[in-house]
């Protein structure tokens, strides 16, 4: 049994070294670029926690673990192009370093080269492997054309429910599927797959809804963006919708009035609203209502409970940070 | 044994059922809209075919058809943004109808969807046929970018070679890799489905010259694009390569200059040169040398020559149209 820390140097040993050809230069240097600039490698690391909850780690983990990283970042070069995001992790993103085309085709051959790691699966559980990396990249689509359908949308016509959905489609069923597909190579039951899926899952969404806080209330200098980006923006989050169904018509109309003039101050007095209609409050208890959900998920895996320590102290990680 | 046409029916039969959820519409209608805006389906019909060179089609050919057109179309979605091209037979490009991300992200989840036809192959050659997919799915991307990078470049420092390799991963590798992915299915040998391979691959060539050539000197009505359309945004074809290499100083001179004015008869006086030069004869004969070499490995293969008609029907007819 390994933890968090030792299975990361594990999959960074292997993961590290240049995954593309040299040539042609502008089209494999993008995607190596992305892959360079770090990233914490949580999800190719929860395939490998995944299987360690049943079994001895098997090669095919390392090579899902690899697909899954390489899915994950492709998915990271899109979106920062449809987002127009000029910054990720600190660096330029690939579309502003390279170009709008060049970040197409890298993330285009990144997917593909994730297929290839998933055709390197050996063993008799790949075509499960496949369908399950298959739905969750299908899903991480729709979650993220769900996410732009609703930035088009006024707030509060955003439905809650449908405002989770998204989130969960966008974010949380790749880390369930990294979990899920571990735990295929480590020959768990469906049974212990299913629990093991809707605890990623559910972790992910309560982390989702810490990152929105964060954003809001953490300290910018340890969070690593700017303080209050979302606002900046009028970004649909767990704390706008919220924010909008809890307060009262005078601060509803004030909120409405911050977005559409955009004054300097503007970062500050949305936080006030959220504040005076305490919805940070609201968040801190919904996180924790979906952080419950997937302990309980994690306690019903029918595995002896200290070979869910590792996996236990990563869900602790990602939802008590406070940057 | 089928003809191109029967089987052309056949694979539209089963693949012109929407291949989409409806839900979300903005993802799932764009990527329906290509599919459903026509093309020949050559590549997946070259695919049946290829297993019908050797045996009786079975199923897992349908699954790898199917797969071949679905990234033939996320390839033409993602090359129209990055060419910025308002019309795709004749109709407008996904990303002018909808927008540049959801073209992105529509081509996105067609690359996934053709990864789940291939996870339903069922037979033992699964794993060749995916990887055969995946090399000509990295090379297209690879040519994508050659074609862009030489855009960049002074049309007399780019070597005929280098053009030559480009276009042939850029259009050709996905139809010879078409073809072997059926000859797989069919239980084709390796000598023969290298031969296959080689066939497609030089077919392809020849027909991206003839293209180069229609483009310039072909009837517009019948060829369904702008005459002349590459020479109005000076794009490298074979002919201007050749004829920068063919013609004298003056010529040379002379096209540079309407290359750089844009004059209102630009596409006539750079036709005139081209004529001049005899680039159109050229380019007769270099047709001619690869559709050679594509029939002498059709030649090679070691079936009754019977079994070769309907391919051989398909390249006289892909490299005889006059439109």
């Amino acid at each position: 049994m390994h933890s968090f820390k030792a299975l990361s140097a594990q999959f960074e040993e292997q993961f590290s070294k240049r995954q593309f050809p040299d040539h042609p230069a502008n089209l494999y240097d993008p995607a190596q670029y992305i892959l360079g600039i770090g990233g914490k490698r949580i999800r190719p690391v929860l395939c490998l926690l995944g299987n360690e909850l049943f079994d001895e780690i098997q090669p095919d983990a390392f090579h899902a673990a690899n697909a899954i990283e390489l899915f994950h970042n492709f998915t990271l070069i899109h979106d920062d192009i449809m987002d127009k995001a000029p910054l990720r992790r600190g660096m330029p993103t690939v579309h502003t370093k390279y170009s709008d085309s060049a970040a197409i085709l890298a993330g285009d051959v990144m997917l593909i080269h994730s297929y290839e790691y998933l055709n390197r699966i050996a063993g008799k559980y790949r075509t499960k492997i496949i369908n399950v990396f298959n739905k969750a990249a299908r899903e991480v689509c729709e979650g993220q054309q769900l996410d732009m359908d609703m930035e088009q949308t006024q707030p509060e016509r955003v439905k809650y429910e449908d405002y989770v959905n998204m989130i969960a489609l966008k974010t949380s069923v790749l880390l369930a599927a990294s979990l899920q597909m571990g735990a295929i190579t480590g020959g768990g039951s469906d049974g212990n797959q299913k629990h093991l899926y809707e605890f990623g899952k559910n972790v992910g969404i309560a982390f989702q809804i810490q990152d929105d806080y964060l954003d809001a209330f953490g300290d910018p200098k340890k969070f690593g963006k700017k303080q209050g980006g979302d606002i900046l923006i009028n970004k649909k989050t767990f704390l706008l919708l919220k924010a909008l169904e809890l307060c009262n018509p005078a601060q509803r109309q004030h909120l409405h009035q911050l977005m559409e003039t955009n004054p300097d101050n503007k970062v500050d007095e949305v936080l006030q609203v959220f504040h005076d209609c305490r919805v940070d409050e609201w968040a801190e208890k919904e996180k924790e209502r979906f952080s419950e959900i997937a302990y309980g998920h994690l306690e019903a895996i029918a595995v002896l409970s200290h070979r869910k320590e590792a996996l236990k102290e990563v869900a602790d990680f990602l939802l008590t940070r406070q940057h």
